[in-house]
């Protein structure tokens, strides 16, 4: 049979604005990689009569429906109560549930309340599903061949129910699809969208499997979306993400959740090299990054912010007529701020940053979003110019000069010279 | 008139989970300090069909219908086509936003297909709302009494046409209502959830004003939401933060999008004093967040990232024997760096963070999740020593360092000695 689901969330602060629903995004996601097709979703308010209108409609058109929300133990909690109430069942006290809460509470010397003890009811013939994290427990109810899910809204809750109850349960009915949705998204940096999709054109517009670009700030990524068996699926992700490789060589830094930060921190550890940094504009950013993966005291030695000219001089002995006679953002002035860094730390590569982040600060000759980075070595130093203009404002300056700097490290540990 | 709406949201990478749904969010928070409420939200695939029942359900039980997304010019974007049709419509040309689109299109020296052209199809009766943005008007079309609104799936294009074009309109008409909701967020620093509720346990349970915590890592936020006239909820917003600010003292740093990071540039910028940093376990956090803020560098000098006790000896002069002795994580070694921090950048303040981040690296005396932050001033250092335990992971443990570091500079900006 071909099941077809829907998802509904529960919760007044969602209809207010107040929270955004990642929730629904998240189960949806399971659901696709499941290969079942959800068609709509609905969120409705912690209100008794709206959430059996919810059920009711959901019911007319799916068969599996999936609430998340509203099974704490707070007066605005009803779900349960809704759902149980819409199919004609009364709530009975589930014997294992009441024992999780008694232990849960005598292990933090709490006292239940009634209202604690609510959260043990389930709908007459419904299993619960425990709650290894929290206090309330799921639902998982039959009824009549159709199947109606119950997870809180507590976000972790939610996913650990949803991972270790609700996909193996269904897998185990034989409800998970012969064909799956997955996606991979292939992780560019150092190309912009336009010339992006320029070069691969073609290849957005197939339709199984799918190629959606998503531009984030300073990266762009490729999303590929495959529909079929899992192994046809994993045949169409390995093909499609080989031809983007293949049109958009090493602008590819990675696919899935592999960061940049990540990717460079595994091939500064591969190329057994040391990095020292020199920043100005970027605050610090650029150390916070190489350092953001563990183990990065293997190959980062350290780093100098500065801000001033007196510690441009100071600290990483920029000689003064360089910053009177090409000024503090300047090709000049980054390759001995990077020259500066590995000397002073002893590391085999000194990296350095200086620009204008704005929104202040930008002249004719040296506008805002100008950024001059630069790379030395054993060998010498090479620097690069980028411009980002007043746009991304000076988050965005910020962030995309620190994006420059780990592309360009990525690049030479590469086996590139920079610039090469 | 009393009006409900109802937020439709549609994409089929919604139901794919590929995406998480803002752009309701955004929509119900306008709505809901419009005072007027939203009972249901829908979400359906670009789906001709579906996008048509989801119009006829939610013309059922609403007075204002605000559908969001494909509205662009790809084959899969298609609400207006299908609300045009649920309502019995035919679309005709609209001669501004064809215009609009010309203009679009000749600037970018590109060449407008059949499909872009499309965009500029209203339902016969409905006015085009200007898109500034980007391409796809938005449509705002008066059907027998009630009202429909598309705008497109583009989170800017969508908040800029509800912000100039929507909200006014549903002024305009008197729709707004009398009674609002609005929300205000006091946001706390260097107090634990647990002792925060502790302190304010009654406020948290009142219904008008509500106050709900919000837990952030290394922040926790209490929202105010009130209900009643503009004047009224003023009032109660007002009186609700008083309350707050006097249970909670000086752990309150700011309100509403005001951030840790801007509190202390504006405290400094005030105090007319200079600052400098030295940081290891944190990379350069520190530095980056003390920049965030434009005009940063009128009290920010510079920061060393010392990595390594050669770096901890070399650029803020540590003495060996320390290291040796106490070890690089220590409080005699984090007021070393903020001596040294602040003499070797000749500042007024020199700020110290030393930790383990882990998740390596931990010891029985200095597990993971142990730093100690240092404050330097003309007269003197002062240390505290906070252990923020495995559990928040490296990228945790850092940004709460950051945190407490930043933290630590309030309160002495604030008139206290640190510590005091």
């Amino acid at each position: 049979m071909t099941v077809r689901a829907e998802v509904a969330s529960v919760g007044t602060e969602l209809l207010l604005g107040q929270i955004t629903d990642t929730n629904a995004t998240y189960i949806c996601q399971r659901l696709a990689e499941c290969g079942i097709p959800v068609y709509f979703r609905q969120t409705v308010g912690d209100n008794f009569e709206r959430v059996q209108q919810a059920l009711r409609l959901a019911w007319s058109r799916a068969e599996l429906v999936v609430f998340t929300g509203g099974l704490g133990p707070t007066e605005d909690d009803l779900t349960k109560e809704a759902v149980a109430a819409a199919l004609g069942a009364d709530l009975v006290e589930d014997a294992e549930s009441l024992a999780h809460l008694e232990q849960f509470f005598a292990r933090r010397g709490r006292t239940m309340t009634p209202n604690q003890r609510r959260q043990a009811l389930l709908p007459r013939g419904a299993v619960a599903i425990p709650n290894r994290w929290g206090t309330a427990p799921g639902v998982f109810w039959e009824v009549e061949g159709r199947v109606v899910v119950l997870v809180p809204g507590v976000p972790r809750e939610m996913r650990g129910m949803v991972d270790e109850f609700v996909v193996p349960e269904l897998r185990r009915r034989g409800w998970v699809g012969q064909d799956v949705i997955r996606s991979r998204v292939v992780r560019t940096v150092g190309i912009g969208e336009g010339q992006l999709e320029e070069l691969v054109r073609d290849l957005l517009h197939t339709t199984n499997p799918t190629v959606a670009p998503l531009a984030h700030l300073g990266e762009v990524h490729l999303r590929i979306t495959a529909r079929g068996t899992p192994a046809e699926v994993d045949r169409m992700l390995d093909e499609a993400e080989a031809r983007l490789r293949e049109r958009l060589g090493d602008a590819v830094y990675g696919t899935g959740e592999e960061t940049l930060d990540a990717v460079v921190a595994r091939l500064l550890r591969e190329a057994k090299v040391t990095v020292a940094v020199a920043e100005s504009c970027t605050g610090g950013l650029v150390g916070e990054r190489l350092t953001s993966v563990p183990g990065s005291s293997a190959y980062f030695l350290g780093g100098v912010v500065a801000y001033s000219n007196g510690a441009k001089e100071d600290l990483l002995h920029v000689p003064e007529e360089l910053l009177e006679r090409f000024g503090a953002v300047s090709a000049e002035v980054a390759e001995a701020m990077a020259r500066g860094a590995r000397e002073r730390f002893g590391a085999d590569l000194g990296l350095a940053v200086t620009g204008v982040a704005g929104p202040g600060g930008g002249t004719e000759q040296k506008p805002v979003g100008r950024v001059f980075l630069a790379l030395a070595d054993r060998d010498g130093v090479h620097s690069v110019r980028a411009d980002f203009g007043e746009e991304p404002g000076r988050e965005g300056v910020r962030r995309l000069a620190s994006q420059a700097a780990l592309n360009l490290l990525r690049r030479y540990l590469m086996g590139r010279r920079p610039g090469g």
